[in-house]
């Protein structure tokens, strides 16, 4: 086969989730059915890494030395939110129930997978926290074992720094059935209940 | 977000089964994990774009004008294979109980779709079964309703001009138990049964 075709096949499965058949598939596809997708597809990845670095305060992906929502007035600056990915902060901004700051971990604590505390930036958290304009860090990280994992060591560590912490509530989602939901996050929702 | 990431993300959901959410997690994949992967990713498809043009005999992806398979003397070249995709080529290949020629049709006839004869280049295919070289021809479209219409098609369209057309054989698969073969297998393996 034409080598620069497995030269494409062979990049594409650096993309998580793509082996080797959904590689070839893909490559196929773009040159027999989208050449100007796979030029653009191409310019977009260089463009991305040429300009795409780190927020020097939230450590969020940005273009800029400090992104648009760190540099927005009309934010609370003294809320600051923990999220694992940009992803989960998009998520957060949708529900429109928080104005502060945010802060991306791009990552979550993972012994097994050998990610420590320096992986995911928390020298970096402690001096953004420790500003002296934050007066409360929300964890928002996910509720797997590692999101909780990593919660709970963000919560000493900034604690002990006489932080205030909180951590989104846990219990039943909207439209849950009980019969459907786990036990798990039924026994948390009774031991967090709340007075109406 | 950053305007390059956004970018990327819309030029990844160009990639066949790719949708919103999948696009952003391998753009924050790269990003994050695997920047050189990208950059390796964009050269590789800039360099497929410029390099790779269709064989003039046999149709398939090639860097040159005539690919490596039509060019090997040691091939039969009496003998020309119908294939929808370079992929099923490779599987032929691989079996290792063809050593004739090939043509790639790059699709299958697909009336629903709006892909009829010329989208599948039947008019180079005849121009090359009809080198006089050229005795018999093996149509190994899939045997989907597709790809049979597909080959009833060429079928049909080369015995008109004199030429011998075979198709590969239907029946049980190797390894395959009759209790879960489906009906309709059995029951072209009950027709085409060989004497032993």
């Amino acid at each position: 086969m034409a080598k620069s075709l497995d030269f494409l096949t062979e990049a594409l499965r650096r993309l998580p989730g793509v082996g080797p058949k959904s590689a070839q598939r893909m490559a196929f596809h773009l040159l027999q059915h989208d050449r100007e997708g796979a030029a653009m597809l191409s310019r977009a990845l260089y463009q991305a890494v040429e300009a795409v670095h780190h927020c020097a305060l939230c450590n969020t992906f940005a273009e800029t030395e400090v992104c648009d929502t760190c540099l927005d007035e009309r934010r609370d600056n003294t809320m600051l939110c923990v999220v694992e990915t940009p992803a989960d902060q998009l998520m957060i901004e949708q529900t429109l129930t928080y104005k502060g700051l945010y802060f991306v971990l791009m990552g979550r604590l993972s012994p097994l997978d050998g990610i420590g505390p320096k992986d995911i930036h928390l020298e970096k958290l402690i001096g953004r926290a420790a500003d002296g304009v934050v007066t409360e860090v929300v964890l928002a990280t996910n509720f797997t074992n590692e999101g909780e994992a990593t919660a709970h060591y963000i919560s000493e560590m900034l604690k002990a720094r006489g932080l205030k912490v909180s951590r989104l509530a846990r219990g039943v989602p909207v439209g849950g059935e009980l019969e459907y939901v786990d036990a798990g996050t039924i026994a948390r929702a009774m031991l967090d209940r709340r007075a109406t």
